[in-house]
């Protein structure tokens, strides 16, 4: 056990307190199903979100962020060219930027494109089973998961029925979640999102996905305890990451 | 009377049963406004949606898709493009395939291009009034809905107070439904992808057609019990599909 | 005080009335994060949304419309082109309509658009106090928004804390809302559409305008006393603009 349940659960309610008062600005080039949920999560947790894809202002745009976030869905010629200016624009500036490699498995050239993104530098890359095995080519067991983190310099956060966030050295388990998060759309994307937005607020890139990943679990679980379905749980959701507080996480946080 | 009531009930029950069962991939070109719910939707029953309107992409997706639904909202160039790719694969690998020519009457340009893809072997077509006179050039009354899938070779849901949903020899009337779900942006939208998850699972399209539009129906009644108004409305229809089962299909189906 | 509250209320109660009666159509070109809640603010109220922003065929839209919104949020190529079409459509045609000039601020491009846009003759414009000072280049104090709005010859909804309506001669300052507003993405895009419905059924537009923002206010406040955080928030407003009557208005509008 590298990160006691308890010990990430006060990372995790720090990170809250600092995107509460300082409202990092995060810009997300992300696909249309998912603009607006990831837009409501990072408000609900105080970030400020902005999501413009054209080529001709994202540069200006993600110059005035704190972090960014590259989210592969709908990966239309536009939002290549834009992801191209704004990861340029983040790695000159030194901001942190997030890679999420949605559904690579289900089109080779999404898949090139993924890897060679993954390779400019990204702090973290969110993505699950499926997508991790096209991505990095094995499957991640064992080793497999600190050693692709420690390969490509960038924590790996695999989301799942347990989530993994690993960098070089450091490996949690994040027994958090409830089934209901696969029944509302994006909300990967949008834990992605939180990701970068950890990231404005936590330089240590392994600590920012972890906090991310245990609060929209432990949120799940909270949402899910007066959700009746997937329409009422989404709601609910937004509601939980708004009100998360240190307790909530140390009563529930599953981590080793 | 073609389809009783019960009948019409037990096959949408079977019908959705195979869906969580199954969980078919629904691969869908829609309009920016309807992503999120369309996902939504066709998450509550079960399927699994996936959305990219990238022309280099796009057929990638298809071939790994149980089902299509091409909606003309919003129809750009890059969508036209995307639907011709989705078609074009579709119709190679034997997919079926919905067309949903939404406001083909405000565009001549949209009509046009709905009359092109109707002539591209959907298996059902979904649309209301308006949108039937302007495709078709007549009125859908007496027999000329029939007469009209019966042409085109495919099945017509045409969706209002009352449903009809008709091919070449059927008509099923379906009476449920609520006036709130005019008050939701992209329902009838959603519904077509509803119909493209039934086809995914039921080769009989007559069939697949009523079931969806009689699920979102009754799952449309079951939501405004507990409504207050149209935010409240788009919420509850999503756990009631989620929620949605035999007894219930069977007390409240209106079907003649 | 130049619209006494009760004035105020009662002139937004007989704006919704009309909108409620002749469901007035209402294009759109707005950004994909804004375009499901701006349609469902929309039919909340009684208005019917289209949003393409196709070049082709955005002109049959809007010659199809009663107003006309456009904002400049995700504002690439497409959109801008859009914009142009519907603009002289509108302007050929005397149909109103509101600019949004959501974010001017990021980008220098978009504030030269922006500023393009506003000679164009818009009726309204709906911003925020930052988006102000970039469009206008000074602050909105004094007698520095009326003299603006005179200049430009529009209407201006400028939004915050307190709400302000100026025309050449008119000032309104209208203190209904809730912090909870600025945690759901895209409320303020969605009020600037609500403007161009109000247009729609009324030809002063400051009296328009400010009925748009009084009732997007005070529907606020009662979406917060049933809420408990942003996610039922949001699905609070749209239940509460859906049922918004004259008393609530008379009981609640704080108007100066």
């Amino acid at each position: 056990m590298q990160a006691p349940p308890h010990e990430l659960a006060h990372i995790t309610a720090d990170i809250l307190a600092r995107l509460r008062a300082n409202s990092p600005r995060v810009h997300c080039i992300t696909n249309a199903v998912a603009q607006a949920l990831t837009a409501n999560v990072l408000l609900a947790v105080g970030a400020l979100p902005s999501m413009t894809i054209a080529p001709e202002e994202v540069g200006d745009f993600v110059k005035r962020s704190h972090a960014l976030l590259v989210n592969l869905g709908t990966f239309d010629a536009a939002r290549r060219e834009a992801a191209a200016i704004a990861i340029d624009t983040a790695n000159e500036r030194g901001l942190p930027w997030v890679l999420d490699p949605v559904l690579v498995d289900r089109s080779t050239l999404r898949a090139a494109h993924a890897k060679e993104l993954a390779a400019r530098a990204p702090k973290a890359v969110r993505l699950n089973h499926t997508e991790f095995v096209t991505l990095a080519g094995f499957a991640p067991e064992g080793g497999a998961l600190t050693g692709y983190a420690r390969n490509i310099g960038a924590v790996i956060g695999l989301t799942g029925a347990t989530d993994f966030v690993a960098d070089g050295g450091r490996l949690a388990a994040i027994g958090n979640g409830h089934p209901l998060m696969a029944r509302v759309t994006a909300l990967g994307c949008a834990a992605s999102a939180l990701v970068a937005a950890c990231l404005a607020v936590e330089r240590d890139a392994w600590r920012a996905t972890a906090a991310a990943l245990l609060a929209i679990g432990v949120a799940g679980e909270l949402a899910a305890q007066r959700a009746r379905g997937p329409g009422s749980f989404a709601v609910e959701i937004l509601d939980a990451l708004y009100a998360l507080d240190r307790d909530m996480l140390i009563a529930r946080a599953k981590v080793s």
